[in-house]
């Protein structure tokens, strides 16, 4: 890889547990760091905190972590034109939702940020519409509140990769089809 | 675009929110109008009115909209040779499931209906089996009943396109793979 | 077809329902038999029972099948050259799991099974991880364990096949992007 974060913005799809996170760290490896990981994870309960510790043990020293589990807008402002990584939309998401903010608005400020963001900025997010409807209102409301969000990040990203398995398939720029 | 509607039946699939029906409506949008909206939603409660209202916004004046919520092969016999947008086939199915009539004829007719059809016809299904095992019967044999009815469709489909985050990914006709 | 099988080892991902079996099966079916059919179900409910039932009448007498609900490591051992078809990954990673035996331990015999086997072996497993996080610590333990055994076999895969309703893509060896 000569130049491997080629992109401004960088959107990293996929379920749990399909390599993720670990593929959007190997976007930075090559380039000269420091690079900043953006961490959207609170170490509130065990099962997160394990998560968290593999991150750590998984990153090398070149990434500068900082916490953001609500105001990625100004941590980004903050990077400047450092490479960053954020780490994960869907937390990002969870977190808003329960701290009863606007949501909207929230939205509306990350988006602007993503948009004027030097890059790169390579951000990680989940899909979670692929299962059949969830049992809760809050469920099905967090559910589409991730879709639009991938949606609306993706519209403004210059590359979107669905991840399965650990294997990146890049879905856009769009493959021209068969047709 | 010179030709956007070369398929005679297009399929596509996506998860919740994953902007299937704007992409599917995006497809006629540079063939001359007018053109049949098969709505199979009912607005039986505020999540579904809200998303109906959604969609009738999102059309422009060229759209007819026909009501089909269980009896889509009488309403695409009915369309003749008029561009069909039928969103979607997983309301069909629940539609159908509830209305406790006999599943496998109801299917038959329809798969028929699309088999018979001189087209453009572009139907929009929901991918609901990626997530675990549903907790209930029910569940599983909705996410049963939905692959295999997905299975079925893009059988004898021309163009099957998978969505992700509002991104198209053409399925059907086949990429060759790296082979 | 002229060589149905030229990889060693190829991976079938998919979501319930998604053709996945069906598909795999068709690798085999060109290429002289006989072949294994490494079963993981056991017909221990109506619905599995029906499921084997299923995959029964589908396969035809170059099929013989071995069930291997816990030692698939055993089982393609004893398969030496003969082709191999395993379904599936989830059936099997449920049933350890359910043995209360010590996961790490069969997933590291299982994987050094699969690196050492001359194959063909052709494994198909589902993706779990694509709805909203489950409700139960038993429900996320299952999906970070399948999500994970997944991206350590397509690790050691020369082919990984990602299934949408009946219609293989082709995820590894990578398309190269549009980039």
């Amino acid at each position: 890889m000569q130049n491997p974060l080629p992109h401004r913005l960088s959107l990293v799809l996929g379920g749990a547990r399909s390599g993720k996170s670990r593929y959007a760290e190997s976007l930075f490896t090559e380039a000269p760091g420091p690079w900043i990981y953006l961490a959207t994870a609170e170490a509130r309960d065990d099962e997160m905190a394990e998560r968290v510790r593999e991150h750590r043990a998984r990153r090398g020293s070149e990434w500068r972590m900082i916490e953001a589990p609500l105001d990625l807008a100004t941590a980004m402002s903050e990077a400047g034109e450092t490479p960053v990584l954020i780490d994960c939309l869907t937390l990002w998401l969870t977190n808003v939702m329960l701290a009863e903010t606007d949501l909207d608005v929230e939205i509306a400020r990350l988006l602007q940020a993503l948009e004027e963001t030097p890059g790169p900025v390579v951000a990680v997010s989940n899909e979670v519409g692929l299962g059949i409807v969830p049992d809760t209102p809050l469920g099905r409301r967090f559910r589409d509140a991730q879709g639009r969000l991938n949606q609306q990040v993706a519209a403004i990203a210059d590359r979107v990769v669905l991840m399965t398995a650990g294997i990146p398939l890049t879905v856009k720029p769009q493959y021209a089809g068969g047709r």
